[in-house]
């Protein structure tokens, strides 16, 4: 059960006090606070947890101070919905807005190699108007004999770069709380010349301690991505734990499940998601195409499969696409062969707004159709 | 090794006599010879099986009547692409165009229940401009003691209903060759109202007896689901039956996988392979977005997972959308929770139509940005 | 629910006829009588169909003729259960028995090929006192152009020599109802030396349609295979579409399932399933090491995979094994890579000994400890 | 290619000086040293990385102090079995022989709850003759709100019960590596009263930098579980982490794949793999029956499941078994319903042996068998 308060209700409140100790007067229930301190205002949310089900919701809703009680189900409790469509979902982050009704494009380098490319890439995307993407500094490998990124040794030069371009935001993955330490130092030490969202990959989706850790800082966003071989119940399960430890500036993202069924892409493309992660949760939903799919196959209609199943995300209503470009896919260390050019950059953005245009049609004509009904 | 040849070259040139006399000297070498008899003209294609490596493709393209030859690789002979874009796709059955560039939608009863509800159907098709439907008679059901369809009593008015109301095309599950029989008599009773295209479901994908028998007549067209636990390969390596034993007019339909990776979706949605099976093939892609998703429910932008997930599958290209409807969904004998509602037709028109104008516009795109390369 | 009479209680017994009049005075209740006509006894059941909710157990028990009721779950009806211990299992054919309760090996061969290679199978399995084995004519191929078995052509010989060998059982894969039909005629014409189990493969389990039919004769036995894609239940329920149309003697196969995460074996061996099918029905469980593993890979103990499988089978209550042999595998037409060859028959007879002798050891281990508690 | 030196052939022979000069000389080639400090003797190895295709290898052997070269595939450097099948397989620790020859049985607690629980485990564990267990303190849960274990706080008393009662080995889970300098710490407290196998659980097989750190110690042998929803390859990959940094005392556990093909047991129990595990690598290798079936279901023949597939496991060659018990199952903070009950430890055991007899019988036959061939 939550206890949401009405705006600016905080400690230094008299009803605050009294609320919580209502509250504590209950016998079994254990209550955990959670502010979200905002530009404007502050929100504050009481979670309850024990024999709920003994608490009267109408009582409760009619304490001074009190903006309303929703009744949470087991799961998900703190991202679920819940039936409760007025909720906010996503954030605002560097200036960039994260929330389910918009669209942010992340196109960068799977992989950080030279100062050159990483340049190159940030140009373009400065040029045609962008202000995120992607940069893999931590590399998980399969193999333990791969190249596994440069780690923290290249933070220093990718974020003055991505400052000189205009960068806000960077997707960047770690795989050791440790390298959290290392690019909350490196940012500080460039002058925070622009951000980072901390990536979780799908091998780490149930790496339980290391969510934990994510969730217990605010200062960076997180995404997180979906583990490749359990169900999506268990996945968004995972994602509460970010959420449970403090950090709610969480975006789930889509990449794809790993069994044969998907041959002869690399993943079984899984975006037919992308709507039921917006109902079951309030995060904002990112989907990978690049390495869904991995490969550079073309239908005879000309159009990659990679840009095929973009497509198909963005019409279904996901809110950002993570995507690997490189200057030169021959000399990528990291999964060159599924790497878009940068000269396809002003053309995948272009196909990417056809079908967001088409998902906000179809916005409006369901709207005129329920009305209807 | 496939050759082609020229239009109109058939037994009674000299030179179609001269080509099989030239085959029939080489050693290791069978022939087949596959006629598609147009309306405008007869197309001939002798297929080499045996030890074609040892021919020479030049010689033999410099022979009279000659269109060209193409090396088919050992999967999908008939119906793969083997890398030759000029070979036509798609067929014409009953005025209606089954090609990879268009689409056509077929709304209907997923199982044959009452008259009524049929012609409520039928009238809400007409009414909205379709010439196509589904309408099934003959149901498999996973449980023995299970409604399984009425079979061939319906047939007559279903056939009837259907000519009165202008259907050209009803989408038609068989389980069991003497289906066949029963169709092509109760179609011939009633004089031919409405054409039939057979389709075999996702149980029947490897029934290996039945997609032969289906595969000798020429009277209708097939479509065969994908099988819903194996590879996409083993599904095209089927419907290669049907047109190894003449058919080619087939097109193939993507319903969904069978693992629970894909809850809370029945199935877990493959429309990702609208693109491929293009690309490997030359059939037309249906998709079927209600066995696929089975729910109603919706995302929170109002919109309903199925109307999701079809977006998905045009605007990525498919040629062919199959879908439930039910005038009285709780009354239905058959997935009633999936079915959408009658006056819900004119909606899911419209959006199917956003999507498929996207579409159109990123093949432009496309076309533009390639030329520009 | 079904209503059990005693031995022999027939339609010329007045119980008989005073039992089914009471039962049609039940409001939406019907019923179904299957007969099981032994070489000592007749049984009898009768099966409640409808809202037998509604009924009293206890009454229809103490009405003469009835020897006991047993409430059935929703799911297999026939071949469940449903708690009810004491029960049948398993059934006697042409003097061999399967049950739950014993161990039959078929070894045999894939694919019949020529009489010499199907004369020393025979002759071999005589040696080493078998008296089953399993001999494909009819032969399911993923791809249309590979061989397709002999067909109908090679039973009078296969037949004629199972005879002379002292078979008294081959298992033959059937693949339409025709077969079914074919074989009938072609034992009747060699004056029946032998018995036929007809078997189902992976790829008809939802062949509801052959199932029906095979399921209305009641001269042969079936072997059905589980579906390699579907869930268990799924192919529990496929196996109740035979039983549901009067015949029950019916044996459950086990062979693998289709999913990479099986690799490197050819598919993922699930005979820990033996136990479980043994507890949910009554059908004697039978599996299949050479399509299972698909190789010849060996351990560094020597021992070959399909050994190994083989005894987890038989460790855990196997009642029957298929297994494929061939006396020249470098030639054989189908699956050559992963048959046994003639000479390993003893070893692999003896392997399983040792394995069926664990589990007998541990069956009385399990009474002594179970006893104690 | 790795290089294997005679015994005792270290640092301070002028052979071994000359060897490596010999390799420091050749273009493109690092080399590795690795050292395994036996009580009896001292082995090197040479792990020779880069253009070793270019190397002689007859050369390198007839150098003096070499005694013999293997080529390796690229997969499983150090781990796999590259077809020389002379190489050790396998460690000791703590007393306690870990080998692909013998079998050792860790049962325990899945989750270390109080200290009389804890006490009546080891006792009986003593009193049956047993030397190793299991027993949880960290506890990874797919929802945060559930309980994760005691941590290190419940270390300093478990560790002194171990001693009490003759433990020699405790598999025990950990999360993140501060768990291990935990366990190191606590056991130096204690007076290293018993010894530690670290485990890793499933949802951290391609936890990588975990793997690093617990490959970098070498105090502790490390028990790694099979990821559940990744092929067995990369499960083998993630062993070649740990003994790329140098530990090579790895156990590699299964414990069932995350499938609904598996139902009605909680996973797909995969011991299928135990002889293919020993083929690929010099691994021991563990199996887990509690977490794969996941119930207390038995058969007719009144054997549990549990029961059923460790006798699976242990008939086709497997090393360790780990089995959750618990003296009081109703009150287990996790996975209580799975547990076997204290008073079944002997009849556990003795079905273990039942089944580990018939494995040493059936590689007797083996050879027999294959010096008869």
């Amino acid at each position: 059960m939550i206890v949401i308060l009405k705006p600016d209700m905080g400690e230094s409140n008299p009803e605050y006090r009294h609320i919580l100790d209502y509250l504590a007067n209950k016998p079994n229930i254990k209550t955990r606070v959670h502010q979200e301190i905002g530009t404007l205002q502050t929100l504050t949310e009481i979670y309850l947890i024990g024999d709920t089900a003994s608490l009267d919701k109408t009582e409760i809703e009619s304490l001074a101070g009190v903006d309303r009680v929703v009744r949470v189900s087991e799961e998900y409790r703190i991202l679920g919905r819940h039936r409760d469509e007025k909720r906010q979902t996503g954030f605002e982050y560097n200036g960039v807005k994260f929330t389910q009704d918009n669209l942010i494009v992340f196109a960068g380098l799977c992989a950080v190699d030279t100062p050159q490319h990483v340049e190159m890439m940030l140009k373009a995307l400065r040029d045609y108007g962008q202000v995120c993407t992607r940069m893999g500094a931590y590399k998980p490998r399969t193999n333990p004999y791969s190249f596994q990124g440069h780690g923290k040794k290249c933070l220093p030069w990718v974020f003055d770069l991505a400052g000189k371009y205009g960068i806000k935001v960077i997707a960047m993955e770690i795989t050791h709380d440790s390298h959290l330490d290392e690019i909350h130092a490196a940012l500080e030490q460039a002058g925070k010349p622009t951000g980072v969202m901390i990536q979780i990959g799908t091998r780490n989706t149930q790496n339980f301690e290391l969510l934990k850790i994510v969730g217990r800082q605010r200062e960076f966003p997180a995404l997180l991505k979906r583990g490749f071989g359990i169900t999506l119940e268990e996945s968004l399960n995972a994602a509460e734990y970010l959420a449970s430890e403090g950090n709610r500036n969480i975006v789930f993202g889509l990449r794809g499940m790993k069994t044969n069924m998907g041959d002869p892409h690399r993943n079984f493309v899984d975006f037919s998601h992308v709507p039921v992660i917006k109902r079951l949760t309030r995060m904002p939903v990112c989907i990978d195409p690049s390495h869904s799919v991995g490969t550079r196959d073309a239908a005879p209609d000309g159009i990659l499969d990679i840009f095929h199943v973009t497509a198909q995300g963005v019409i279904a209503g996901a809110d950002m696409v993570l995507v690997d470009f490189h200057p030169e896919p021959a000399t990528a260390l990291v999964d060159g062969p599924q790497a878009l050019r940068l000269e396809e950059l002003p053309y995948f953005l272009e196909d990417v707004a056809i079908a967001r245009e088409a998902y906000e049609k179809r916005c409006a004509l369901s709207k005129k159709a329920i009305g209807k009904d």
